[in-house]
């Protein structure tokens, strides 16, 4: 049996510095019993923990360290912009197998670290423990907090839509799941994947945090697409109480996927929302594509909670069939 | 490979009724993206994760679930009353090998909750994650994350203390440790001690959250006691930039404990806090004893950092030796 990880690595000395280093809303980060954070007037904080399990939600030898320690945040984020709020700080829990304490972890952290400067949020603590490893094999657990603002009173719900509003989505659907499939068809693929430049939905999925705070002014309801479309909406449409109608040919399918990978593609990190059917929305929302998908319906007993409008008009119920990681 | 827990334990119905009655902070509890936490004008957020690792803070075939489930939020909660302030709710990420997923996990969360409970903090949110299991050899790990309030620029840190400072701690030290030895040597008066009434320890300590608000007025610097005397003050010194000395003879040793558990063994969970000297310090905060043991000194190049006083004067320098867990 072990103990805490002994000393601390190198990039525990530069998360300290990083936060240290953090303007706002975090008065003290790393190194007390906790960290301290000031909110501003009239806001709220929300707040958010995702578990990331190695043989869950990553595969060693699948994703690169930099891959696992990027999708790690990436989850927290997208909840934090899926409430219309901006992220201010981060907080790390890290169950590490003894093999895994020095290079591994230290380009986890990096992965990590690269997307939360992008989104300027400091980490300002968490925990490192070593996995017991007698056995061989201790796997690696992640936890992140993350901790965002919003103005009182003004955060987008589940549960906000209302019959007649319109759905919307950002971005693509189905392309983390389209990447994740040649990955698991073909590991040659993955490394070639892994080095190619442009986009990898799956491998470094973008969390909409600049599209979040945008929505505030327009949208009823959100929420992120981690599980699948179909399953998220589902949830929407649970929290409102209604139903939803998609319309097949408006939804924007990635490249490389398919209506099903779509539906019940999960982790594309993509958010949906409704918004009242007079409200103007644009094409764009802080550079992100936005497609509008659907209208929120008033629930029927009897009738399915969600249906498909095909091209030529048929209708077909939707089942929630989310994502199931990496199987 | 495995998935989401399927479905919702019972005990995760529990928790939603416990947040939506939560009076205070806390807008809304499980079932959003986030949780939503209204903080009070003129208050700050006080934020700490702590990670419990089967095998490293607690072991199946020794902890019963309650006790783990206690443990776990015991950490999280003395870290908060460290910082002078007061709990307002907890969030919870579980990884859950196959096998604890029904009884075991419901175990788990009642003694969570009853401790969650007695202090009043709601239990605002979490992930649950299947930990794979096809080796049959996945551990429970459980990340508890507390947010806790303090009026803003209040907090207590670890820095804080000044030279001529006196030292003073909470209850009593070594207990745990010297629980758990027992537990250790002797499996069966493991379930002698789990069956007995009366103060456990190690199996369910009590954090100090009623004292640390108390010390807002009193302390210059609060650590709480979770690696042991000994670590924890060194690393008040060393955030304080000073040294200490301990008198042996006012050492509050636990019964059952000898003087090596009170400086080195750890998961006490009481108070370690300095005071000016001049201040006024009653014998008990809210029900509590409290002890002083020592002073703050300068620090001074090439001496020890730590010194012990021996009853009949001698000096000898204290080492951190703090509490390796379970091994």
């Amino acid at each position: 049996l072990s103990t805490k990880v002994s000393g601390e690595a190198q990039w525990i000395s530069s998360l300290r510095r990083q936060a240290a280093g953090a303007r706002g809303r975090l008065r003290l980060g790393i190194g007390d019993d906790c960290a301290i954070l000031r909110p501003r007037l009239g806001e709220e904080i929300v707040v958010t923990t995702d578990l990331s399990l190695e043989g869950v939600h990553f595969r060693r030898d699948w994703h690169t360290p930099e891959s696992a320690g990027h999708r790690c945040l990436a989850r927290g984020l997208s909840d934090v912009a899926a409430m219309g709020a901006r992220p201010i700080s981060a907080f790390l829990s890290l169950a590490l197998p003894p093999e895994l304490a020095g290079d591994w972890a230290d380009r986890f952290a990096c992965g990590l670290l690269a997307l939360a400067g992008a989104h300027g949020v400091p980490l300002a603590g968490g925990d490192t423990a070593q996995a017991p490893g007698a056995s061989g094999k201790a796997l690696l657990a992640a936890d992140i907090t993350l901790l965002g603002a919003v103005p009182s009173g003004r955060a987008l719900l589940r549960s906000g839509a209302r019959a007649g509003d319109l759905i919307y989505v950002t971005g693509t659907l189905g392309g983390a799941a389209a990447e994740l499939r040649v990955l698991a068809r073909e590991p040659a693929a993955f490394a070639r994947l892994r080095r190619a430049s442009g986009a990898h939905p799956h491998l470094f999925p973008e969390p909409r945090c600049s599209v979040g705070p945008r929505l505030l002014a327009l949208a009823s309801a959100v929420i992120d697409v981690s599980d699948g479309l179909s399953t998220d909406l589902q949830h929407l449409c649970q929290e409102s109480g209604l139903s939803a109608e998609l319309d097949q040919g408006a939804l924007p399918i990635a490249p490389r996927a398919d209506l099903a990978l779509a539906l019940n593609g999960g982790e594309d990190y993509q958010l949906l929302f409704t918004t009242p059917a007079a409200r103007r929305v644009p094409r764009t929302i802080a550079g992100v594509p936005v497609t509008r998908i659907g209208r929120m319906l008033p629930r029927r007993r009897g009738a399915p909670r969600m249906v498909l409008i095909g091209a030529d008009g048929s209708r077909s119920a939707i089942e929630a069939g989310g994502w199931q990681h990496l199987q």
